[in-house]
């Protein structure tokens, strides 16, 4: 037990009293205990008179997360606080992972949720560069604490009546933003841009073959599907999922860029049809992972059309910029696609997690899906039981990933949003200028940055000299995990890299946080430096 | 706009002020702003200043929610307010689900957070016997609200150093609750049990074809599954995603008590491969979704033995009576099977989504799903990478499900999660008993419960002289929806109904929320009685 952190509501470092320190707007309210020491669980709603306690004890985790939330927000703290698994696992200052046999206070549980936020990391620290989804939106927290209070489920009206309306109205917007007409389209909020895409694959093969619901794969020819070498690994995860098989994904080259090169993408159907296999279903990358690159939509769908193939866009990345009346011309013939991938938890900032899928036919994912399970979707209930959308999901039983966004929506305005991704692009081209002036970086490829992506190197003075070759890629390839393992003790930002192809590791920086300002790219490059002078 | 609604505590229905009333304790609160009326969502962090306005708006919102608690647990409150859909989309009472191109204030955000909880319904309340997850356990929120502020991601130890351990210690633990050695096993936790499910058939199917995942379903012969006709519709739904096939899914028969019959399996097993089909997957299902039934998992281990087929357990409903000491050996068995689903989120009340697929054979999650995408699961990271247990996944995003358990376990201990589930299954016998004793009821089938189901058919006067038959059936079918409806209007309580194989129309009701009492029992079967009084 280590109370003395308890109420630090700063997240500093050490705490000195006795007792437990109270915030000043919790320590003035009445009726709270004035401790949790001697109180349990089973004290709480719903025993009886446990309303005050139930409402002294929630305020009470209120006052760790808005201290969490207000800490992500200052420069000055970590972005996290690195321990190793082991020393995690050893009960680091108390802090224990043991799964008890008796209940304990609801003193050490408030310590417990103070101790896992700051041994966590802080995705909303506008110095947190490490992964497509980052922010903290306060009204999009503000939605989930609602969604996990109302604690219901998607799969019918009667358990989530305004839930499965408000999906409808995004879902509509949504597709009308991608640009289809009002009678087209369909669609579900799905648990993760992997699964939305699986989803794409799915409805494709069900659409050319729907009798491989009942007779399965072994009733259909040897079927082939195309991605670009950048494109998102779920495009195969899902093949693998599906049944299909990863080596009947065929992987299109793509330019320097990080674009499906159009003439490839011709050339692979038509070899796989020479082979035998019989193509159904393109995937284009509008924003892949690492580059940030837009395929050519259009060409794409030109290829589909002479083919008769499924067009898929995955723009779980890319999606955000249709936000954007600036930016929304990078994917352009995204309205002529059969289904999208579109994460409002990446670009627009929603909080994890919020992806959607949207298919043009109407129809087909209650066709493909549907079960018509009689405990649960009655046909003689007193409503429309068209609302009871479950049984076009693969899943029973769905998360409510719909309000938060929602909620954001009508604190932002789509004008909100647009000026949020265009914030973001901002950012980057700040980035990307920045690296051109400093000699101490490299980048990746020389072009203006179409997403937020910027893709750079850091060379150490040790490698400046160097001529290129296979001794300056082997010791480049290092130069990035060892700054970021540093990066990670000192906790003061976080970034990406990876290698890609024949490149060596190179970081990768992505803006998806409005919080993030030019002062903090420029401390991050002058942070990559000074770790790195050294190496 | 309907401001008079906001503070509105206790979620009455009428309200008559100009201006909106505050609650008592946030009225006391020094610094929060009087109204949020002309206040935006851009006046909140990261808005520089914003801490203060950040606070006040959230605790306004917890304000709402704890009234939505409270209130949940008034029996004189109501469990739903029923409108139809055209109803709710029409704007009722200002209520509008549209989405601005232009920010709306935060006061307008309050009022919609509050008509979205009123218009919803409160599966918290001890009247709510509509679905196998019901309750709202207030550490389990508290667990929630934490994970939606720390929003960050299952994948990588990087972003997610504490969730990803609290993940190995649940898994480990309820592994061994299960019965498997220290040494063995895996698992993950996944968006519901039926994406639970689907990981056991992808599982056992690469376990005997480690092929497919490359080669996909046309490399292998065609296979056939077995299950219930008491079982969950997911294994259907997922050998159809799988590309398997639902024809390829043998439904084997039960007895009268809804368990399965292993003579019948093992004559199923030889006609499906008489046919030429090859048997690799039997799913037992510990807790069926109508009856609560148990199938026999020693008799079904011992046939998966002489045919060396994958046996999995689908505990996603009956899983949590393994922590009852009382009621555990209804699961006898279960330590034989290839994998459990195992769903928290039910009977164990832990808020929605919380399932876990457990794996015995360690290593076999990783080797069938891992594709090893460069970008997120580097091998040259600073920390012990086997953490990083993303790629196991099937998705790539994974949201934090784990928090919200351990933090309950710490709560309740185990002991504390078995005294919950044994009052559970004291009110189904309860049930039953009453039952028993009504002339007005008729119970499904004659046997103790063996879980919390209890499936039952109210006789309204006019039926109880007519003689068994077609007729007599025909509208006893009729019964059901009507009450059920009439209920619906009423709000007064709310439980499930379904027809099953030849059974017309009849009621299940379920217990997993510990604030029922058996007044609440004795309540719903008078509200039934008076609902139906006049059919």
């Amino acid at each position: 037990m280590n109370f003395l952190k308890l109420s630090d509501r700063d997240f500093g470092e050490t705490a000195s009293t006795d007792k437990p320190k109270r915030s000043s707007e919790f320590s003035e309210r009445k009726l709270a205990p004035a401790d949790f020491s001697g109180i349990y669980s089973n004290d709480l709603l719903p025993a009886s008179g446990g309303e005050e306690m139930t409402r002294g004890f929630l305020q009470e985790l209120v006052g760790i997360l808005l201290g969490f939330i207000c800490k992500s927000n200052q420069r000055s703290s970590k972005v996290l606080d690195f321990h190793h698994p082991h020393q995690l696992k050893e009960g680091l200052e108390g802090f224990s992972l043991d799964l008890p046999v008796q209940p304990e206070t609801l003193e050490q549980l408030l310590v417990d949720c103070r101790d896992t936020l700051k041994y966590g990391v802080s995705t909303g620290h506008p110095r947190f560069f490490n992964q497509l989804s980052s922010g903290l939106d306060v009204i999009g927290v503000a939605g989930e604490w609602l969604t996990s209070t109302a604690n219901t489920n998607m799969f019918t009206y009667e358990v989530s009546p305004v839930f499965l309306l408000i999906e409808e109205a995004l879902l509509k917007k949504m597709r009308s933003i991608v640009g289809w007409a009002d009678d087209e389209g369909d669609g579900l909020f799905c648990p993760g841009g992997t699964i939305s895409n699986l989803y794409s694959i799915l409805l494709a093969r069900y659409h050319f073959y729907p009798e491989v619901k009942t007779r399965g794969m072994g009733a259909l020819p040897r079927l082939a599907m195309f991605t670009s070498e950048h494109s998102h690994y779920s495009i195969k995860k899902s093949a693998a999922v599906l049944g299909i098989g990863t080596e009947n994904v065929v992987v299109v080259k793509c330019d320097e860029r990080g674009k499906i090169i159009p003439a490839a993408l011709e050339t692979s159907i038509a070899t796989a049809k020479e082979k035998g296999l019989v193509p159904f279903y393109v995937n284009a990358t509008a924003g892949t992972t690492v580059y940030g690159a837009f395929d050519p939509l259009n060409a794409i769908a030109d290829i589909c059309d002479t083919h008769t193939l499924w067009m898929h866009v995955d723009a779980a990345w890319g999606g955000g910029l249709l936000m954007s009346d600036r930016h929304r011309m990078k994917l352009e013939g995204i309205e002529r696609a059969c289904s999208v991938t579109w994460n409002p938890h990446k670009m627009m900032g929603v909080p994890l997690q919020c992806s959607a899928i949207l298919v043009k036919k109407r129809g087909l994912l209650q066709e493909c899906n549907k079960l018509g399970a009689q405990y649960l979707f009655q046909t003689d209930k007193p409503y429309d039981v068209s609302y009871d959308t479950g049984d076009k999901s693969i899943q029973c039983g769905r998360h409510v990933d719909v309000f938060k966004l929602w909620l954001m929506w009508k604190a932002k305005g789509s004008d909100g949003f647009g000026s949020q991704v265009n914030k973001c692009l901002e950012n980057a081209e700040y980035l990307y200028d920045q690296l051109q002036k400093r000699t101490e970086f490299e980048l990746v490829f020389k072009n203006k940055p179409e997403h937020s992506n910027v893709c750079f190197w850091y060379i150490p003075p040790s490698l400046r000299s160097l001529p290129p070759g296979p001794d300056r890629d082997r010791r480049l390839h290092q130069v990035a995990p060892r700054i970021k393992g540093r990066m990670m003790e000192k906790g003061s930002v976080l970034i990406g890299y990876q290698p890609l192809g024949t490149k060596v590791n190179f970081f990768r920086c992505v803006f998806s946080n409005p919080a993030t300002q030019q002062e903090d790219i420029d401390f991050l490059l002058d942070e990559i430096c000074q770790l790195g002078a050294d190496l």
